[in-house]
């Protein structure tokens, strides 16, 4: 049964398990939790997965950005909240707060999602989601939204990679998470002990496949680097990476 | 505050973008819940990451078995319960049962852990851990125990690897779960599409770090596959993937 629920809220706790080397959350965890927890607010809402594939339809995040104060820390309690900033007929915004122990507010997520519809492979048409319309939820997101992501000047870094078994999701396309995962990997585990990230924007153009092999263009001056993955022709994915 | 609580019970509901593309939990993700329950029931009786930190050790899978009769399906509310079977001053060894939708029986997993030294790098005593002994749980595991893994005949496929900073964990060492994506990435996907696993089992024998290229030594001889992992002359680990 579908409800009017305007905020969802999952509660978790960071195992040692999914710890990185500095004893905090990856950032892919992070994100694999802000797919998670706009998953369940879907089915929530009445449009997750079991009723858009009765149209064919599938969510796909389109554009995803991170600013974190600091990530959560191993055995912290942490919270992520969710909600639906703005919906039309072709793409929704949908916001993320994440709060530690004691409340503190360690950051926000924003996230804009398209429909795909997975016979013709082409963007769905969300008129039809009139229940999407009651969600949207007012409550602000002090993050600045993602401009539009320019084609990378001259790379300072290229790495190659070919999609394996594991990269691959439900909908039989490289999983968003596993950009992110190929992204960060362009730096050294040194690099990444020794920086943060302020702030970090993804927005996925194109589809990769099972044994695609791609390019990884990185173009960073001083603490902001411009990505992308490149499939043969088409940008499957552009990024940029704020350092502190 | 440790407690006496020998079954420890995680209730999960697959999602979606969880998913692999069969609609169904991929392997990789079934072994870091299992990792994370184990995270878990040490906390609670009291052999959790702060406690063995205290001691400089830290909890190192060191064996896994798993058999599935079929994997929890998108949307599948699906449990996982843990219990010690026995502990020694060298190991423990933990057992799994996982069930889904109805309480359906649908595989078990059987597990092996060592303590490590994190200065030493070497196992760890655990013979302080009195409070174990008395979390032993007779609960029956009806899979087989491993046998010794012993080292591979002639490849018949041969990959290779290079370590990155997402495949690192928080002991600074490469990722558990990271070794079985690597190991299964070496069949394409639509074997695995076609090709259930019957029984999969994986001994971790020595730690590899970030940059370390290996290499992946595939003997299969029908539906049984014998895998290793080489770090240059020393063998981090050894896998037996048995297909239906």
């Amino acid at each position: 049964m579908a409800q009017v629920v305007k905020e969802h809220v999952h509660h978790y706790v960071l195992n040692a398990s999914e710890s990185n080397a500095r004893r905090e959350m990856p950032l892919t965890l992070l994100a694999q939790r802000v797919i998670e927890i706009a998953t369940e607010h879907a089915d929530i809402i009445g449009v997750g997965f079991d009723v858009m594939m009765k149209d064919n339809l599938a969510w796909v995040l389109s554009r995803m950005s991170i600013e974190m104060n600091r990530m959560p820390r191993v055995r912290e309690e942490y919270s992520i909240t969710t909600w639906i900033e703005s919906y039309n007929r072709h793409y929704s915004e949908r916001n993320m707060e994440i709060t530690g122990a004691n409340g503190e507010v360690l950051g926000f997520v924003r996230t804009i999602w398209f429909a795909i519809d997975l016979n013709k492979r082409t963007p769905g048409d969300l008129s039809m989601l009139e229940s999407l319309a009651i969600t949207v939820s007012d409550r602000p997101c002090p993050i600045e939204k993602q401009g539009r992501l320019r084609p990378i000047g001259e790379p300072t870094h290229v790495g190659e990679y070919r999609f394996r078994y594991s990269d691959i999701d439900f909908n039989n396309h490289v999983n968003s998470v596993k950009y992110m995962e190929l992204l960060l990997n362009q730096w050294p585990l040194e690099y990444h002990q020794s920086h943060d990230i302020a702030r970090f924007e993804i927005a996925y153009l194109h589809e990769t496949h099972f044994d695609d092999e791609v390019k990884v263009n990185v173009a960073q001056v001083e603490n902001v680097a411009d990505a992308e993955i490149l499939n043969e022709n088409a940008v499957a994915c552009r990024c940029r990476v704020i350092f502190k």
